[in-house]
């Protein structure tokens, strides 16, 4: 995937902002979502290391540059801008909020400080990466929460959009809380721990079940789970019971999963295998993972598959990014959409995160200087002219991160339940003093 | 993204396979749809090439199998099966309908026959390729049928699962009667047509809004798209309307577009500007590009994002891939699944299309022979022993396939409005004493 993977708008202003001697301007940017999809109270930040290591890496190759200069959108466009792609890289510094860290609308994930012209070019990219991650993210934190205390498994990359979305979902369902993935590449790449045994097809390849599970076992020993729904889930409890030990326990795929499970629950206790486990899955949703939760289901782990890899009860995050200020020779500029529904803040941002709530301030001012108690600045630089500052933390870290910080959200924030209790986010005097004297 | 890029299940089972000397039957797995999701009464087949692409260049790199021999899953696995993984080739057969046919639940849009862990490990991949196109290319034909010949662009890189989901959105939506995409990664790679000129940045990035749209007409020309609602939409208009040819037109991005679009036309008319065309954009879904079309509104093209790179209201479809047979040394055997709401039919199969509606038969069978009137069997050989058979015909060949096959459907399967009526789709004969025989 390269440089192109962005709207040709991008590059058209681009090549504007070289024509009209803009590109030197510096620009800054905000990414952040408009609102909460229904259902969701906050979300949970994910998707920056990628984001970092794209603007890393990103160059124009020839075969680019050839493309766009075949397009009739750049037949009037300078030449200065084509050889400037040849020579593209980032310059910019990044401010972010940590991966895992739960976020409300209107506060920034992430703001980008670099020459007006590169600023745009990433645009696209930065949105589609950090936007999708951090979705997940905050769709895994509701089922984790609805499963109470039962493992999540992501099993969703073959509903995914795509295959790389496939591979994303675990990373940002790991943030969220999920326990591991079935996803072989997410393990290798982001070191997501990794879940499987078998499917329909391996008892189907036998020509009897107990065969099938007598092979799995001798294949897998401790890890075995064996799948008895193929046929008759009872008939398969009852077989992989006779088959016994060394075995994980058993998955459920189909059928009133809490009845099944309690039933099965017996037949594994009356053959003396008290300790095997029951994994249940089959187009799961946050919803049915709750109500199994409701009712006390004896499931000792959940995977969760097309629900949770594509945010199935809300499947788009309204991420935006947008020009908050502009420097060029003369000085610095505020900037703000002032149309219909979309209005936005004038000036670079910083979160402040305190007891009673957060305060969105200038990322110059000073929030809760002389205040009692403690308070959080959420942006950090992550990278500066072009460069990721640090080593990036392994993904286990934003998960516990995350786990922390959402133990310590309000209990009405937490809850899965809709109400009108938001929490509480405010605009600092500061700031709304810039945004009156900049509309005025 | 590599060859781990399936569930972990689909390699121990791989494993597993040739602990058990299986991994030289050979098996006969079928990709499809489940049931079509709510508010579709057909599916537009889509993602073929790119599977095919995937199977042909499939490898197993030493970093990925040293990553596989570290895992507990794979500790009693047989040294035999790291072996394989490193010479590991794609070496079967594959059938599929053309990318761009409509389909219907229960019919196979791929089949595969190849050696059993082969065939095995290659699922997930393909139901996210094949599921998510078809999927988009689903959701694109009813956008386009929504916006009763006005152009249709689909906008929605930022919004899309990943940045490969919003490459992929547009090759798919394209198929599915798009006119074009903002994403400059699909025109190169897919060669669908690229369209944008400017957002609201490049007009934030100027003093004032006509020296934005002066800069714009003198990079753009003819190509020009004035964005007209950053501070005020009417006055926006004026500023545009002053600034005169060259231009394609503007483009409203937020309000009440039907509303806004009619006092805009007003506008550029009366400045002598009525070859000056009209582009709304804005969170628009297929129920809104239906509204402006049911009221007329003076709108030449339309840019859905969102809804339609993500498939908004129905965002997963229920792809499944089935063993239905596997040949081993003592011959053929016939395979289903009974479980609950999952049964599914045994044997190979193959679609026929007639004029009263489709039969699903047997692969072997000669559905139609001597019956009066066309059949079109869908099914036809794509790869043979790995190789692709024959050159990847271009999207747009696909794309009118699908204009030319959805204008032949039912007016009631094409119609946008919820009914029962569904296209008739039966089960052959053949079939059916096959599956009694089978199952008894």
């Amino acid at each position: 995937m390269g440089a192109l993977l962005t709207d040709l708008y991008e590059l058209t202003m681009a090549a504007g902002f070289v024509a009209e001697g803009k590109h030197r301007a510096t620009a800054t940017f905000e990414l952040f979502a408009r609102r909460l999809p229904g259902n969701r109270k906050f979300l949970v930040a994910a998707g920056l290391q990628q984001a970092l290591e794209y603007l890393q890496g990103l160059r124009f190759t020839s075969e680019e540059i050839a493309y766009l200069r075949g397009l009739v959108q750049f037949a009037q466009a300078p030449e200065e801008f084509l050889t400037y792609l040849e020579q593209f890289r980032c310059t910019g510094d990044v401010f972010a909020v940590a991966e895992g860290t739960p976020m409300f609308p209107g506060e920034p994930l992430l703001t980008v400080r670099a020459p007006l012209v590169e600023a745009q070019i990433i645009e696209t990219y930065l949105l589609s990466m950090v936007g999708f991650q951090t979705m997940i993210a905050s769709k895994a934190a509701r089922v984790v929460a609805a499963a109470k205390g039962r493992s999540v498994v992501e099993f969703g990359t073959r509903r995914a959009h795509s295959p790389q979305a496939g591979t994303l979902a675990p990373r940002a369902a790991y943030i969220g809380g999920c326990a591991g993935t079935s996803n072989t590449e997410a393990g290798l790449l982001y070191g997501v721990p990794v879940y499987g045994t078998a499917a329909h097809s391996w008892v189907q390849s036998f020509s009897d079940e107990t065969a099938a599970f007598r092979a799995l076992q001798k294949l897998m020993g401790e890890s075995t789970v064996h799948l008895i729904d193929t046929y008759d889930t009872l008939e398969g409890a009852r077989r992989a019971a006779a088959v016994g030990r060394p075995m994980w326990g058993v998955r459920i795929d189909s059928g009133d999963l809490g009845g099944l499970s309690r039933e099965v629950r017996k037949i594994l206790d009356a053959a003396g295998l008290a300790d095997a486990k029951i994994m249940v899955s089959g187009d799961l949703t946050e919803q049915r993972v709750r109500a199994l939760a409701d009712e006390d289901a004896p499931v000792d782990a959940i995977g969760v598959g097309t629900d949770l890899a594509t945010s199935g009860d809300a499947p788009n995050l309204s991420v935006v990014y947008k020009l908050v200020e502009i420097e060029e020779g003369s000085g610095k500029r505020y900037t703000f959409k002032k149309s219909a529904e979309k209005s936005t803040l004038p000036g670079a941002k910083q979160v402040f995160r305190k007891a009673g709530g957060d305060v969105i301030g200038c990322a110059s001012e000073c929030s809760g200087c002389g205040e009692v108690g403690p308070v959080e600045a959420l942006l950090w630089p992550v990278m500066l002219r072009g460069q990721i500052l640090d080593r990036m933390p392994p993904v286990g870290e934003a998960r516990q991160r995350a786990q922390r910080a959402i133990a310590a959200l309000p209990a009405a924030v937490r809850s899965l339940d809709a109400s009108d209790e938001v929490y509480p986010v405010t605009i600092s005097e500061e700031l709304r003093a810039l945004d009156a004297r900049v509309k005025a």
